[in-house]
């Protein structure tokens, strides 16, 4: 009964399978291994990208943060919404990487609007050396509450930011999570939306820790290998991120995973309104944000289920009381601990 | 016949089991893992320092930009040997992390020499404001040279920074190397001989990537966290690192390890000398430098060896003409492959 | 009819008398100068803080970023208000300065309010690495819409921040101003009401190029000292800085000033209030936001007025739209000036 | 008998003059003021390079840290000498400015010759991403042992720059002193030699603190802007940078202050000389480096003379030991106290 993250799950057979398969005899370091040669074409062709520059880095932060860098100047701000990750969980990386530059938050509940957009870039007036300059747009997919942008909405963000000629990043920690939700495909989802680089995430969706970050226009190859270095995110032993990556996409493993993580929130998340909880925002892919008696809450937490509370309101004691939690479901999780949870309601 | 690093050499079957051991059910991410618990115990075991401060990286890189920031602020400059890995072989990670920091090179042959981290010291008056200010004192062991200081010589360098009050990073990327050649404790390397943080490396040493930061004084410990987290080098499937550590330091098999590879080093270079190599450095641990014909080199080559060319020399074609070579061992390598590779002199 | 800003204006002549008077023979440079001396002990007695480090910069941005920098790690976040100077007119400095720190705006309306300041920092919970963490909170006196906080208001603020521990900065490039309107003494706006540091104007106050940075504890001070030079903001001939502070501090010049400057504005406030103006915001000192319809606009700027329009509707061209104005009197405006404008209407 | 500094002496009046003709009415901030115009259109016309961007700050560290920042990219390598200002005396400004680049110090005496600078260069293979990348070159003029580089010289150090594409700096916060050694104009130091961007000083040359950055070629003029803004180094009242900067260019202040400054040193080397100092370095411009004994050193502390001893002996006391001195002559120092100066030994 483990919903505190996805990050909190195993890696799935088949990447361990090509973790063991990868390690025989000696294979040229820093990504110069033969692994990351067929991950490269094996991303490229998910993404109907033939010029594409693909790489690998271990976390989610690196991914964002990287990716970021490589289209922000120090005097520059980027363009996200509140509750992305890359303002509230990053402890400042972005701005680290890209040189002390700002983040614009954009206010509006969870996902930007067009219009909040457009009234933050416009609030940066283009030739004012007093104010940030105009960066990028950084658009979180599934967002940080569990949300998914249509396409529609992808696109009407990035026609925004073309318009004042900004380039646009996603955040895709959880970009199968989102594919499957929206039944998509990957290029769907990025260039042909008006995406430029891609945080192509792997971690929170059964792998070991591993993100791909791809850049649709590879101009910036040579740039983000330089960054990667100098932020220390460069590997050695490459082939064990490669391995991962490949093992990854091999049978389209990262949307059979993602169909399993979306169908147990799916399954969860009818048990719990049946039950009568309470939906602080709508589970579109494999979040939950929900509410229920504390006392409740007790008899899970005695039974070893495990979830953040989301709100802090936990100093309280009346059982009747309501506490909000978040719960995350991965690949792994059987219905039958999700029954097993839901059968305490 | 593979000698281009230690860092192309396959993970060790013990850290493989430990990876797949650890890969069951969930765990609670961001180093909450209760094999972090097992890992902080053996180092600090190891190291005889109940109190010190452990983490967990990825890159070896990491570990000593994230350790040197804690102990330099942005107008320092940090005292290190010209072939110092954070000089030569970071690409700015070190400058990047310390917030802008400075590195003062100590030109001396490979080991800088108290005498001159005493010079180099001195040129940066105490108080004065229009220079960089004294920073920490950083040494490579193993040298990126292939030397490995005496204890005696760590203790010199470290007393003449602690006559100024400058801390002393150990860069111990091959440090289960040297500690086999001197035959010593991780203590007697570290905190007895006046070192305050070291960089224990795992990656070339038979992990898959995983280093680890020990500091003998935990008050950096949350500056750490919080620095470790801004570099985006906080796994979340921490439990991935820790399981690679726990492997490592089990049953001392990072001993072992670098035992097979000091004598897989030690096989090679008596080999070479009695063929009639010339040698560029002393080879003290698992890093060989020796110079022979380029028609043995070409002759390696076709049969499939693998080194580093270490002085760019190759565009002449005289096959009388020396090459001077890289070569270094892990613990992989067997004796047949360094028989077959001597064979060709 | 100048009322672009109140960096328009002459220099006072007492100011440039001392300058005049400090360019006789040498000096020794970098602020050893005896000038200096004067200066410090100047506003040490005028803040009745006989223990402060003073120092002096050139520009509002850099007393700001620097006084900031000395109390921010770089993986925090300094709390301020949306339309803070530091937020919207800095060009990113105060992040550079502070390592990639990150601004925290408190979106209430100009002014922050304590609630809305103690929400904010709740928002950044204590321990969690995930987040940016709390750092210094900045008060602008006067606002960039021309507010004053009270005294109460300040206290109030700064005892939000005691309560988590932050340290207090205020930005005072309009203090003068400030504390005409509060009729109070430095110390009662400072260290008395919970202000740790003060970028204390000069510049805008009729000075040349000056600022000073008062740290009421000086434990500071070395660390200032670097950043400053680091910052490329220590003068060589250090005596014109001093030479400017010392005929501000002299006779109380800074207080004669701002009475000007703040009864200019209240004369041309009066004037426009009689004509009908609509006002934007409260003018508590020496900044006036108001409202007339374009075709006055017109008379205005065919008359040779100067002043900022705020709201960048000049696109139409409806004679009887109305426009948002920005003026800002300096104490060198003088009655006419505003009566002839006053005629416009 | 001040030898401190060049930085120690007065204005020059022909300066002061233009500061309190500057001193009239209102002006528009932050450049747009009408006296830069006028010092624009001086600069290029003295340069010959009627396309020039040209900007004032108000320090020689801020004109050296923000051009090269603009030739700088974070991972790279800026190529100077060791005796180089920016590398001694800028408390990692240039560091801090450039993103946490590195700096690359080619240690021959005092001047980098070709040979060497190659050598550095070499050091940093293209394409190899494990180290610094190759960044700017800068050239000090005069260096900070009072040289001059000839034109073959600095035409020779910007041919081996520009045979690798890189982009050169010059420090020229004594200009003017090495022109009227070398008997050439700006463009023949400059452009003309292979120049990109230099720091054209005149706070040491009797102004009271301005320098101009001149980019022979305009396209980094925004980047400049936003940095110089970013760097807290835009002056709001800039007609008083301008004004400075146009009484040092009218009538060519500048080459008349650089001459009396060069003839002040010439007269006392030549008096040095007779009285038998012996000189570390050739004096080729304003500045002198020479050694007495010690009991000709206190009797010029005692009598008033003020300059720096170099070696930091002073701790001895035997009278007959010598001390090494470094003198400075401003354009202010009359022939009068120099000959007071050489009555001492």
């Amino acid at each position: 009964m483990f919903f505190a993250s996805d990050n909190g799950g195993p890696v799935h057979p088949q990447i361990m399978a090509r973790l063991a398969q990868a390690n025989e005899g000696h294979a040229m370091p820093y990504g110069k291994d033969a692994i990351m040669d067929e991950v490269r074409d094996a991303i490229r062709t998910a993404f109907e990208a033939p010029d594409a520059a693909v790489y690998l880095v271990s976390t989610g932060t690196a991914a964002n943060a990287l990716a970021l860098a490589c289209y922000t100047q120090p005097w520059q701000t980027i363009f996200c919404s509140t509750t992305s990750h890359i303002n509230e969980d990053e402890c400042n990386a972005p701005e680290f990487y890209a040189g002390a530059a700002k983040l614009t938050v954009i206010d509006t509940e969870d996902k930007m609007t067009p219009a909040a957009l457009r009234r933050a870039i416009e609030k940066h007036p283009d030739g004012n050396v007093h104010g940030a300059q105009r960066g990028p747009v950084s658009i979180t997919q599934v967002t940080e509450r569990g949300a998914v942008h249509t396409l529609d909405e992808i696109r009407a963000l990035a026609a925004v930011a073309k318009e004042y000629g900004l380039p646009v990043h996603l955040d895709g920690a959880r970009f199968a999570n989102a594919m499957v939700t929206l039944a998509c495909t990957p290029a769907q989802m990025t260039w042909k939306a008006g995406i430029d680089v891609v945080s192509f995430g792997g971690t929170k969706n059964g792998c070991m820790a591993v993100e791909a970050v791809v850049f649709f226009d590879p101009k910036k190859a040579w740039e983000f290998e330089l960054r990667r270095k100098r932020g220390a995110h460069l590997f050695s032993k490459h082939r064990y991120l490669s391995a991962q990556m490949a093992g990854y996409m091999q049978d389209d493993l990262y949307k059979t995973m993602a169909q399993q993580a979306n169908a147990n929130a799916a399954h969860l998340a009818a048990g719990l309104r049946k039950a009568g909880a309470t939906f602080l925002h709508q589970p579109d892919a494999n979040m939950i944000f929900a509410s229920w008696p504390r006392r409740i809450h007790q008899a899970l937490h005695d039974a070893g289920a495990r979830y953040y509370i989301w709100d802090g309101s936990l100093e309280g004691d009346d059982p009747e009381e309501y506490i909000a939690a978040r719960l995350v479901c991965d690949w792994s999780i059987g219905k039958t601990a999700i029954d097993q949870f839901l059968s305490h309601f």
